[in-house]
């Protein structure tokens, strides 16, 4: 019976096999993007057996020239053909990046998926949206559990990042243990007073650390991360000079910055409201679910705070990432409704922007200053700090747990680089290192580390609602028309002289400013008259071939603008048009 | 006779007028982008007179959602009836945000234009480009030269910036003494060795300031600015420990970084080639105009550095902003025929990304890592220093010059707010300083400053050869093209009844990939049955209308996208139809 058969016959659990020859093989998956930060797969396989865990299931944020995409979900075509051999899957925190492709991938996979509390709560409001939750086992897991998953064992240990709840992963395999760090930093003094848990990273190292999979983020940073109690000071200073009402924008998800803001709030004796549905929905959850302690007597609504003196209010918001259609975006604008800025107020942005959001995220602020408002952000104050480990961090997580391999992930390519340097300046043999992108197999047994083939596989798009069929080649099409428009000319030519009819029909967007282009259009219509007339009766393929490339010409010398062209051509009987 | 029309007429020399009752008016120029940064006009009027002068010709970059467009000029409207006044340009310093729209000026305007040998050679090359350089007069001037221009004397002084030559200005009006910074840092160790003008500055204090005009670019950033020598350090380094070729990416007009290369270079016996046409032209002309000591036999061509063993090689090269289309990024796809990147290779990226161009370097980054190659940029070791001044040189340039009243200048909103409130915090009084926009007018006498009216102005933008023809509607157009695509409905009915004819013709770009999109545009088909036959015969427009309509709802509801939709609708007779 050969292994495929096997597994779809009775899957036999792993008490009964032989698992000590097998190989485990881990492939960070996700397109070309920060790798292994959305997805990672975790396989095990012997003579007869194969059983595999996802860790995380994420999106990835289109860049600047992937025009009209909403994001990008991992490839997981690699996961398709051992689907039966999938025992769950686990998420390690509730960031968008982790969590957002969630309904995606249980869309054809059934399993149970783990997760704590928080993340739990996140994943079931994306599940019930794609109309997936009653169909799907969720498993609640705490910090400190240890799961069993097929040959796999998992302990989750906290860690501290920019959301509560969060963890690493320790999963001891039949080749042995291998640390996933999740998304972390050393917070020694974290808003929720949970620091990292240094004792399970010391056991693990006691125990024998066959390779660490490390977060990559701030791999280029210099130093130590500050711990989030230094923003406490700078809200301290904010709310103590703020003479008017204060907005501060943050990511709906950070819970412990909300929480700084109650904190900073009931000590200058100002109530808060919230605003931005994302947001509002986070706190209620996390209230409810004990992550956020604010009295119910501080929260108000927005027209509340409307009607309070401005310096009794703050007001919490999303939008710090300069996206337009969200609530700072339409307040830098003047197109929020309920709410305008006004001189004396101050805006805090408690946020870093995202590579790619600094443009959007600056003429944010310069909006806002234009309409009165003392606006105070990371460079000018630290109201924000990074969820991720700096330089020296990493280095003692290495030290902490001194690895036999080692594998930077979450990162673009720069930071494992960097990473994979800080790793061999601590005496990690460079062969021990591996710098891979997604899609890579990297196969260990007990004493090993291959790099293996990298799996085909690249970005799949999301727009609208279509999951993939967005390519190259669509998207090239829409860098020629948002650079230069387009241009239709609507041809009719007698069917059997192929003479022009009428005066040809031009349509055009994108191009030029159409009203006051009279003259170009003129050329235009020339230039077809002349290349018809210059080349005579041909097919209306040739017609249509020989109009667009004119046209292309004319264009050009004219304006030096490669609009797209496109002719259509009827064919009529001259003698008995309309 | 009104003041237009004495004007006209002779032109009375400053001397024959009565001055002293006048008004200087200063107006920061350049549509929506930095203050006065592009292009500052400065005039002088009296009951019957009227002189003015221009500071600076620049362009700006255009921001990643302005689609298609190539660059932006200043808006000089404001400057157009009063073309008689303007007694000349003064150019600062040769980068393009300075010098780039000196054609577009000098197509209306017949005035000398003022410049320091380097910034001279720099705008020749424009000029002839342009085929203007014969009509128009180019004065050379060396710091420390005073000119008079009608009632204004132009006093230049040296300042420190990363390209040499740079000058700024003290412009004595009949109201008083006006200094304006141009681009500076205070660097005491100027590759060129040429420290700041100090004693200049100091000189004016003791005349006393009416008003300074100070560049704000990086008024944001805490402490001093590091001197251009603490690279000399960091390419030492680098030079160590490079085992094979060393590539350098920076800006062309970086002269003196270019000299730091060629000193390294010959301290670590290799060789210099130099790449990229706009390069190899500045670094012709800086050596011959003596702005650059590198020795004949330093420099070979890349075919000769092929050649050689990689250890004795450095190559210079354009591409540090990430462009595509330049050598680095051309190197980072390998799309550069003459040179492909190596293991072993050493990429120095030795410059900082203008804003926007964040994620196309981190791009180039990653992909010359892929490639092999070890990439040392700003983030990773000091081989990038800034050209600008940080806050305590700007404070130093306030309390050197002590003026009665203070404009920041040369950034963004946010930087100008911040530099506004450094020079109250040394005392300037609030209502001293001027935190204005683009287009807005300055208005002095010796003891007074009124911020006027803002005169109406935006961005021009120069897409291709037409220069201001692309505006909001078509930046819409693009945009909206850019994100999804069009669809084009050819509709063949019959003159008198309107009915369908033929099946309607479908065209679409950029919205899905037609290949494999048959259901839809099949769907598509039977929309457009649908609402042809429940409308029944209307006119063509509204046939065309409902069509167009119920497509978009039909897209919409099957991808959550919208294309632009266009219905062309041909009537011919049935009978006689091809």
């Amino acid at each position: 019976m050969n292994k495929r058969n096997k597994r779809r016959n009775g899957k036999p659990t792993h008490k009964d096999r032989d698992l000590s020859s097998g190989v485990l093989r881990v492939v960070p998956l996700g397109g070309l993007g920060e790798v292994g930060k959305n997805m990672m797969f975790v396989e095990y396989e012997t003579s007869d057996s194969l059983d595999s865990i996802i860790i995380d299931a994420g999106i990835m944020f289109p860049e600047n020239d992937m025009l009209g995409i909403d994001y990008i979900i991992p490839d997981f075509d690699y996961i398709m053909d051992r689907l039966d051999s999938i025992r769950g899957v686990i998420i390690t925190h509730g960031h968008e990046d982790h969590t957002g492709a969630i309904a995606h991938v249980m869309e054809t996979i059934t399993v149970p998926i783990y997760a704590t509390p928080l993340t739990r709560g996140l994943l079931e409001v994306k599940l019930k949206r794609a109309h997936l939750l009653d169909d799907i086992t969720l498993m609640t897991v705490q910090a400190g559990d240890t799961i069993r998953m097929g040959p796999f064992q998992v302990e989750f240990f906290h860690v501290c990042h920019s959301i509560p709840d969060a963890v690493g992963l320790g999963i001891t395999t039949p080749v042995g243990l291998i640390v996933h760090s999740g998304d972390f930093k050393f917070d020694h003094t974290p808003v929720d007073n949970w620091p990292p848990d240094f004792a399970k990273l010391a056991e693990f190292a006691g125990r024998g650390v066959l390779a660490l999979f490390a977060d990559s983020t701030n791999a280029t940073t210099p130093g130590w991360t500050s711990s989030e109690t230094v923003i406490n000071d700078a809200f301290d200073q904010v709310f103590r000079k703020a003479k008017g009402r204060i907005i501060i924008a943050t990511f709906a998800s950070l819970i412990s910055r909300i929480q700084q803001v109650a904190n900073a709030a009931l000590k200058h004796g100002r109530k808060m409201a919230i605003v931005g549905t994302s947001m509002i929905d986070n706190v209620k959850m996390a209230r409810q679910m004990g992550y956020l302690h604010i009295p119910e007597t501080m929260i108000i609504d927005l027209s509340e705070a409307m009607r309070m003196r401005p310096e009794k209010v703050v007001i919490m918001s999303t939008g710090s990432q300069g996206e337009p259609t969200a609530v700072l975006g339409r307040l830098a604008s003047g197109r929020y409704r309920q709410l305008e800025i006004q001189e004396g107020d101050t805006v805090v942005l408690s946020s870093h922007p995202i590579p790619g959001n600094e443009e959007m995220v600056h003429r944010i602020i310069n909006r806002l200053i234009h309409r009165g408002a003392d606006v105070i952000y990371e460079r000018i104050a630290p109201v924000h700090v990074s969820g991720h480990a700096s330089q020296e961090e990493l280095k003692l997580l290495i030290n902490l747990l001194r690895p036999q391999f080692f594998v930077p992930v979450h990162g673009e390519l720069r930071h494992l680089h960097m990473h994979g340097k800080i790793a061999t300046s601590l005496g990690i043999p460079e062969e021990n290192v591996a710098v891979i992108e997604n899609g890579t197999i990297l196969t260990f047994t007990p004493d090993s580390m291959a790099v293996g083939e990298r799996v085909p596989g690249g970005y799949v798009f999301v727009d609208g609602s279509v999951v993939g069929d967005v390519g190259p080649a669509v998207l090239r099409d829409r860098e020629m028309l948002g650079r230069d428009g387009f241009v239709i000319v609507s041809l009719t030519v007698d069917h059997n002289t192929h003479e022009l009819l009428e005066e040809p029909e031009i349509i055009s967007r994108g191009f030029v400013y159409m009203p006051e282009s009279d003259d170009l259009i003129q050329g235009a219509q020339e230039a077809i008259d002349t290349v018809l007339s210059a080349n005579g009766a041909g097919s209306v393929d040739d017609m249509r071939a020989s109009v667009e490339g004119a046209l292309e010409k004319y264009f050009y010398s004219e304006t030096r603008r490669r609009p797209m062209v496109f002719g259509i051509v009827h064919e009529i009987a001259q003698e008995a048009r309309a």
